[in-house]
């Protein structure tokens, strides 16, 4: 069994309401040193397979099908 | 400038649903070597300090007052 972290991204340049709003919500609450936020999505993935490359590429499909919005996103795939 | 890097995820035993609901959406999709999903969520912070235990500090407690549920999440902090 393999254990996988996927992080999605928004890509540069692209606006980030939600990013933005978090900044807003923690000066409100006195955090001043915050310069800018963006969120994104993290997904902790185990797989059934032992072999690093096939794993790899398993993530990478999932990703490109389902978990990341190439347009927009950027994915990366760490394999522990 | 400091960057930091804020990891949110749930804690073990604490049901996701919508992790089960990206595992089916995936084998759905044809991946079959996805055992289990379990999403999160990402924070790319940047920071006006350039003192790293400052920014350590502020961050926590971003992650204490907003950012994480610390009854069912658990944060971890990555200082760039």
């Amino acid at each position: 069994m393999k254990k996988a972290r996927i992080v999605v991204t928004l890509k540069t340049g692209v606006l980030d309401p939600q990013g933005k709003a978090i900044e807003a919500a923690l000066r409100s609450f006195g955090i001043q040193d915050v310069g800018s936020v963006r969120q994104g999505k993290v997904f902790d993935v185990e797989l059934s397979t032992e072999d690093a490359a096939a794993a790899e590429s398993t993530l990478k499909s999932a990703c490109e099908k389902l978990l990341a919005n190439t347009v927009i996103e950027n994915y990366s795939i760490e394999i522990a």
